[in-house]
């Protein structure tokens, strides 16, 4: 073979994809395996959503409207924002990859944590750029020094909070500082794909409004998480009318399908799905931070629906013993690991095997 | 706003979505509208899919398969390739996108025709390339003149076979000459989304094997068009190894959303749902061309589900006209407009309004 492909791919890593469920069932002969490695909903979706897809499903054939004209209402209306300043894609990840189309030249830089979601930092390698990385302090965002470094080439700074996956967040009293603080000639990228499940009261609660007084911020927002519909890729960003029209310069024609766009209307309908989803993750939070005590594991307290936690034991090693106990977790670096927070029942059979694992 | 933009940008256009059917109904009041504007399949899809979706209802909150597994066995099965030379993208879109991502650097070239699909420009300016435009002969993509093109700094070829809008085909003969002429440094995207509908024997049945003697020719396939799932987002890519190895770089890891996948492993059973596909074009297609013939308009003979036809009247003007009566088709550049082959209702209803648009 002669062909040649763009020297940025030297550095990029294709993704490693977990196991599909049924294959770690064949591969290790269990009639049941748990998931607790994607932060998915242990609810699943509301029931609206399920039936407004049995509703569609005679309309298969038909290509997405690619202005999600109905999807633009439904936010617009919640929100109170012009469709012309919300995008949705297909998940999160196609925003990531959109905005650094849309911003990253060679060498430019966009700063973001040294442990946070880390397609930040793989669409910044596929575009040339140089991830700048500002290590997390106390498990958080250290924003004073993401502040200073900002160079003449920071082109997007990233932040995610709650943070993936350390689950720790910046106050709304630091993030004004912050915003306040960050010149207008660089993109900050609000990525709050955890927001609906925060409960500390000093949370921003309105970042949705920080569009208004900073023109250079986009707020992300995702239907993965919180409202259960990661199966079928969709989410949103809201930023002003110049920004969104520059993004729909690089973004596909029909990037969001049908059956997301209908899903997501209908998500956006069940108040009373979310509050469940909420509730339930608050009573698995306080479940494994009791268990953690107890094991005297060290965890920084979570406000999304996963706990980074220090088994002070090789994270991968205890990966694939839980692996073959049927409970798949994510292996962070060293002896961290992230688990999402699943039904009780799936909390409880994930503790008493990572308690026979670690002997405690 | 002072952000700055990547320089590309500036010569970017974004998509510009048709209307909504709702939109056109409400703008217009009608009550019915007929859409011949995107080649989508008229008869919907396989009724395996839609049981295929049905029983997936209760697993939207968990991500996609990221590997596609199973429909990666599926196609493997069915065309006896292995897995690692299939890459399954969220609509040809995608890998088109992908594609300008992996090969195409500043200043790059990537030729094609001047009446073909238009993302391989899109991409192809997104990247920072030049798009090399070779004329058509006789509608028809003009192998000898795209080898001509070709320079030093060629990257791509994009062949569409059946040709969009012109439903034009190159032979068996005229592509495996092309092949053998091209340099093996060169990629070719040989995109066959229209490759069910192709009635002449001298088409390129076995396009597929092709990557087996060329390990520079990709092959694209969808199933947007003959397999009716338009709105779900699903195409797929054959190519050796090596090459879907660096297409997996710049991938997002959850591509192609879980009811995609599941309804492309049901599509590819239905072969019954295929040939009645196929059947009902080609009477759709003698319909049109016998009122064509009548009305004295030109077109080249379709190998697609689509018809590219000179209706010598304004094509946007005309296009407007139609819709106004709730027919939805595709005006081109002059004087040409591309009507997609419908039910036989729908051909009916868009014959009997063209006649009396054009006074015939």
């Amino acid at each position: 073979m002669t062909l040649s492909y763009r020297k940025e791919l030297k550095n990029l890593i294709p993704y490693k994809p977990g196991k599909p469920i049924e294959d770690v069932k064949r591969e290790y002969g269990l009639d049941k395996v748990i998931k607790l490695a994607s932060n998915e909903n242990p609810l699943g979706c509301s029931e609206k959503v399920k039936e407004a897809i049995t509703r569609a499903l005679n309309d298969l054939s038909i290509y997405p409207d690619g202005n999600a004209t109905l999807l633009k209402e439904s936010i617009s209306k919640k929100y109170n924002i012009p469709v012309d300043e919300i995008l949705p894609t297909s998940g999160s990840d196609e925003m990531i990859d959109l905005i650094a189309k849309t911003f990253i030249e060679k060498d430019d830089e966009a700063i973001m944590a040294d442990i946070t979601f880390p397609r930040y930092a793989a669409t910044t390698n596929m575009m040339g750029g140089v991830p700048v990385i500002v290590p997390l302090k106390n498990y958080t965002h250290d924003l004073t020094a993401i502040l200073k470094a900002i160079t003449p080439k920071t082109k997007i700074i990233w932040i995610c909070n709650p943070n993936n996956p350390t689950g720790t967040i910046c106050s709304e009293e630091e993030v004004i500082d912050f915003l306040n603080k960050v010149p207008q000639n660089v993109a900050v990228a609000y990525d709050i794909a955890y927001g609906e499940y925060v409960e500390r009261k000093d949370y921003p609660r309105n970042s949705i409004d920080f569009i208004k007084k900073y023109p250079n911020v986009m707020v992300m927002k995702t239907f993965s998480k919180a409202y259960g519909l990661a199966g079928l890729r969709v989410a949103y960003t809201i930023a002003n009318k110049e920004i969104i029209e520059n993004i729909n310069k690089v973004r596909g024609p029909f990037n969001v399908n049908s059956l997301a766009q209908i899903a997501a209307v209908a998500a956006l309908k069940d108040e009373e799905f979310l509050k469940k989803t909420y509730k339930a993750n608050i009573e698995g939070k306080k479940y494994l931070y009791q268990q953690f005590d107890d094991m005297k594991l060290s965890y920084p307290p979570s406000e999304a629906n996963h706990i980074y936690v220090n088994i002070e034991r090789d994270a991968n090693e205890t990966f694939i013993e839980l692996q073959k106990r049927g409970i798949i977790i994510r292996p962070m670096g060293g002896t961290w690991i992230r688990v999402s927070i699943g039904t009780m029942e799936e909390n409880r059979l994930f503790i008493k095997n990572l308690k026979d694992i670690l002997n405690k």
